[in-house]
């Protein structure tokens, strides 16, 4: 039999004990599953970036497999756990837009969870990855339907959509997606706005100015700033052997523009 | 069958192959084992530091988890490895007091370990988490009984008890346990003293002086201090959207002092 | 039975989402393979820190393991995935060398990979980690032949040899393999060179000068820096309590002398 797999989002981090205690009870309720972690480095309370790593993730991963996403500055308020059906797959976070790409990308269902029936108790208000989020996504991973979980909601977070702004022909306004340890910049613009016919290009991301595309980062010279159409097919800014972020001097939610000139431009 | 369940905590961190290595030799002996990190970033040699991950992760592990804990400045030296038998659970670590709030918290047992059977040949003198620790965990992790790996000792090492000391009638001082991420001060003031009748409260750590109590992060407001009852029902001192840690400058086992007037104070 | 192993060793970092995804790609393909890092902080594009952690860990590892290496500045260009076998073992890694340390310890055959059979399509230029590599991994651990996955090959990418160099008799240079967490320095010189009779020693990396030996680090003074017989089998610079890396100011690749006056010159 396939094991069931649980994937992690969260803005935990690595060096204290909170991960692992997640995946302590996730073993407690479902020893069989198989956990993995997406990242745990997501910048504290940055739903937006958390939204992206989450989006990014889950079509890599095997039918069924259950992702827990947890950066929720709101813990201990009223906002909602939720549940989310989509691409076949499930996804368990607060109610904070973290899930928006998703929501973006796939047909869904939302539900409002009834945390009440599968929390750890006594449940603390503090830290619901452990007590919430962790109990849920594994109770899910053992094969429970959806609908046990909670209610169909038709109203829920989504965060700004991460399309591009067309501001005028052949020009569009984008976001910093990601910044990654490349120093990468992982923009909104689709990577197929580059195989479309161009004479010239432009494009903008705080101090930086790029003018050239490359298809592989080594075709770069040392030290350029490029575009390329990076794994997320997505445009993303680099700089061979060098750190576009630290040349660009921008924070993941920035702007971006992006200038095409073509050929039957005179 | 449930798989055997056996968890990390190091001061190795994640930039070397050492953590990969120890899971390696565990993978050797005991293929079927699921390995879970706490947690491989206690500050370097920082005994009381991993202490406290090791006692409030195991709480949340299923019976029978065995955990590795190696924080070692003393390794190739005469320091013992132990086994301690508490919580229907199994820890193995260096005896320097790694485990003390394990103690504190549990009845236990302690084996000196007979390392000698059951290390890798050769053994280093300067890795035992990899040629003394991870073996003995992991055969311990195949079903064997403790009895097999060493006597039964009445002589360990423990470190300064975590446990508050009252100053004066609503007067107590406690200590650092941990920094998180999250820039959090976990005391070692249980959370139940806030929930007694108070009228005011003054907690000191370092430069920080806190007046106020809340229930959940993004109750306060953005830039203020307050102490919460954390998530290892112990009071934390935290600031909404900032970090605690950096306003007090203060260090892991440093004194924390906790102020509450009583109702029945004039 | 026995699960497959699979390790992998990156510079991909931890903060993104590229490690999760490789993970998702195996699960995909293999998801009853136990998945071990080794490492995913290899400083970026630096092949020769990733061979020596894939070179230290794979001992340590049950046969018929398979070792995913990642470090791949050259990924889009020409370079070639192969494909090792070596050790009851097999490594899949880009041609660039990263293998140098398996091929200098092990007898070995090496494949050119036919990735286009394998990877995932769209094949991105930019990610071979999660199209090539980890689908590679993920069948081979599903027991599949070698000789499945491409022809052998008898050109392939070597780096300089770690051997050291003997300069005269009892003067040895040698280089800086890895500045490992706690800032010791391993050096490229075997262990063995300091149980052979000497009557004194001298070790120079960059700003440090080394005279004294200890085979425990708690053995050496606060402050003092030693040579100890490192878990790797190799010379390691150290300084008790302190950082090693931090006084010599060195970097990974830097030579460092080792000079040993034996019992019978004058």
């Amino acid at each position: 039999m396939r094991p069931a797999t649980i994937t992690l989002t969260t803005d935990f981090g690595v060096s204290d004990h909170y991960v692992g205690v997640m995946k302590g009870v996730i073993a407690s309720i479902n020893p069989q599953a198989t956990v993995i972690d997406i990242n745990h480095e997501v910048r504290p309370f940055n739903v937006a970036q958390g939204a992206f790593f989450v989006a990014q993730a889950y079509r890599y991963f095997p039918a069924d497999t259950v992702h827990i996403a947890v950066v929720d500055p709101g813990v201990g308020t009223s906002r909602k756990p939720i549940l989310v059906e989509a691409a076949g797959q499930r996804f368990v976070a607060p109610d904070n837009g973290l899930l928006s790409q998703v929501y973006e990308r796939e047909p869904h269902i939302v539900r409002a969870i009834d945390a009440e029936r599968f929390a750890l108790k006594p449940t603390s208000l503090t830290f619901h990855g452990r007590d919430v989020f962790a109990p849920v996504g594994a109770w899910l991973s053992t094969g429970k339907e959806s609908a046990d979980f909670g209610e169909i909601v038709t109203k829920y977070v989504r965060l700004q959509a991460t399309a591009p702004e067309l501001l005028e022909p052949g020009h569009w306004r984008g976001r910093i997606l990601n910044i990654d340890r490349f120093g990468n910049l992982v923009t909104s613009f689709p990577a197929a706005l580059l195989q479309q016919p161009w004479t010239a290009i432009q494009i903008t991301a705080g101090q930086l100015q790029i003018y050239s595309v490359h298809t592989a980062y080594a075709s770069a010279a040392p030290g350029e700033p490029f575009a390329i159409a990076g794994s997320s097919d997505l445009v993303e800014l680099s700089v061979n052997e060098g750190s576009a972020a630290d040349l660009a001097d921008v924070e993941i939610g920035d702007t971006v523009e992006l200038i095409l000139a073509r050929p039957d431009e005179a």
